[in-house]
């Protein structure tokens, strides 16, 4: 068996024709785009039909697009200048967050004095809504932080609900969409946010390039200062070969995006009945088996296997070329525990081993045969 | 002739050893460096080669290169960790710094109250030593930032002599090195500075990639907030597939440097004898005709050319595809005065134009003689 990599909310393979676009970019245009001579002209005239083009899929102006070295300098970048620059008091968010938002809070809490309120979970880390309504009622100037889908469990937020609610409280509203730009389709005239990032890797494209919406007149200020790129909000010289495979990379799913989720959501399906059927006494974190509040993508199991096994498990997961995620997408494998499991389970579950699997076009049904054959060998 | 390109401190090339490693990581490395299995383990190993072969070129330890989305963001990182982090209340530069400094020290003297020194320059954009010691006398808290080579004018600044100054002061020592890495050896074991950056599309490698060189126990501070990558110092998924381009494109520089170095001198030597020659009352800008104090990649030239004609001239240079730059570096060709020349020249020369042309080994003595064939033209 070839090695098996179901960790595709870590990060992606990319297409083929994403590496084909950076390829051309790189052998062809290599001009800085801040340049007015022909080489600089072209340069940029790929950044800005990239621009163009994800807006569009997003239905925004080109003009709300910046390009960001990732998701997590984006989420820097608005979280820190709604602080700064456009004097956020509090900030709501959760405990299940990324770190890359988290820890940005944290960070403002003790650099800026914001008070932050984390909004309550449930046994399935699904917020309580009428805890933020509450939370909402704030006097100070207020952002909300709320990730669209959970890197970990895979939980899906009502985005519009609380963008509605953000905006009938006159209150700013960010979400990390890292996990779900590429994968879902977010029309955001519908939705009124003021703030979403994403990144490429997460959908096929290339490392080390992602966005951030950033609502037209919303006075955000960089966080990267220097040159005049991106209009004024993200200096540096653009990763030019990098942008367009961003561009790329979220064309072709959004532009193969009915089959692709189709295929996708088979795999997580057929790997869901699987499980249930050999494991038995398998749980499923978060919303993670239910198609309707989850991402198609992945699934988190909660193994019923002693520690002493457990350790063993991983072991021989990885021996067998399987790739798979314990604690975050970020931390794969990590050994610390998981931010976002520690919230929400019990001391009990939290005591046998939990493993996120997480898919994309590139896996096929025989490689699910034979994971789900080699965790069935730990069950007792 | 074919399109003449003379931006070269604006952005090079990639060489072709670059983009063949980068297709290579693009097509077999794709794991996320943070996950603990295979796929992760081989892009980690990646990043961690590159480190440590950038830190032997260095003469430092791997660990003290961080790796970020290029020049600016180095910049950033280390400045504004600082004033946050290392308490720095005084920051001395020049006025002929690159906006990422320059821009980013405005912002801290509002957002911090650090006062803010401007070290005296000649004419020729040389700093006034004897004033900068005087300045270095400041009781509070300190730190020097002065770039190696100015991308506008190619003066180097002897890094060594600043660095012991800084030294004997108990100063803390930034240098803006992104016009030197890769074209000046540097080993920062003989120089006791303690920051210093660089940008690999400056040297023909990926734009969107640079490091920054952070010494041992500075207690610097992250940038960017989130995951632990970098060793704690700059969150977000690595962009790895860059990360080895740079790699690449430092150690073909610095294994060929004094062959190419030689090639690209010898260019700029003919440039300057040839439009000596043909345009007897050409002037230079900084010291960018003097060998020892100015960069053999490039030259800034003041045409005896009336103002009117000016406008034509840089017209007639895009038309004919010739690439050159006025303002700076990432602002090649914009019609804003440069803030380095403004700073220089005197009323009289900043009524003409002055150009920048900036060589690589790419370049030939048959393009320099059409440039300045061109140039000719236009003079009475
Ligand atoms: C001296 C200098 N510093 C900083 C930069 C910024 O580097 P980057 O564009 O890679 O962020 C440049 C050029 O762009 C430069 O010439
Ligand atoms: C939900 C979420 N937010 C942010 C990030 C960070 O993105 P990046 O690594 O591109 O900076 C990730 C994954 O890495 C993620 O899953």
């Amino acid at each position: 068996m070839n090695p098996i990599y179901f960790d595709n909310a870590a990060t992606t393979p990319m297409r083929d024709e994403v590496v084909n676009a950076i390829i051309d970019v790189m052998k062809n245009s290599f001009g800085n785009p801040s340049s007015s001579h022909s080489f600089g002209r072209s340069s940029k005239t790929l950044i800005e039909k990239s621009r163009k083009t994800i807006a569009s899929y997003l239905n925004v102006s080109a003009s709300e697009i910046i390009f960001t070295s990732g998701g997590t300098e984006a989420d820097n970048l608005v979280l820190k200048s709604a602080v700064k620059d456009l004097k956020v008091k509090h900030i709501i968010t959760s405990k299940i967050e990324h770190h890359a938002v988290l820890h940005t809070v944290e960070e403002l809490q003790k650099d800026y004095h914001v008070s932050v309120s984390y909004v309550n979970l449930d046994s399935d880390g699904c917020i309580d809504f009428l805890h933020l309504e509450t939370l909402l009622k704030s006097e100070e100037k207020t952002l909300v932080s709320l990730m669209h889908i959970n890197n970990e469990i895979g939980n899906i937020l009502d985005l519009k609900r609380v963008a509605n609610l953000c905006k009938a409280n006159n209150t700013l509203f960010h979400s990390d969409a890292v996990q779900s730009v590429g994968h879902y389709k977010l029309d955001l005239q519908e939705i009124p946010i003021d703030f979403l990032v994403a990144a490429a890797h997460k959908f096929h494209g290339p490392k080390g390039v992602g966005f951030a919406f950033i609502r037209k007149n919303s006075a955000l200020k960089p966080l990267v200062i220097g040159g005049e790129q991106e209009r004024g909000l993200r200096a540096g010289t653009e990763s030019v070969h990098n942008i367009v495979g961003l561009e790329i990379a979220l064309k072709t799913a959004y532009d193969n995006l009915d089959k692709e989720k189709l295929y996708v959501k088979e795999l997580k399906e057929y790997f869901l009945n699987k499980i249930k059927k050999e494991i038995p006494l398998v749980a499923f974190n978060g919303y993670s088996s239910d198609f309707k509040k989850s991402t198609y993508t992945l699934v988190n199991v909660c193994l019923p296997i002693s520690q002493k096994k457990a350790a063993m498990l991983l072991f021989q997961l990885d021996l067998k070329g399987i790739a798979c995620s314990r604690g975050s997408a970020c931390q794969s494998g990590s050994s610390k525990k998981s931010h976002v499991l520690t919230e929400i389970l019990s001391n009990e579950d939290l005591e046998k081993p939990s493993i996120r699997f997480s898919f994309s076009i590139f896996n096929t049904k025989e490689e699910v045969d034979y994971v789900i054959g080699v965790l069935k060998e730990f069950v007792d």
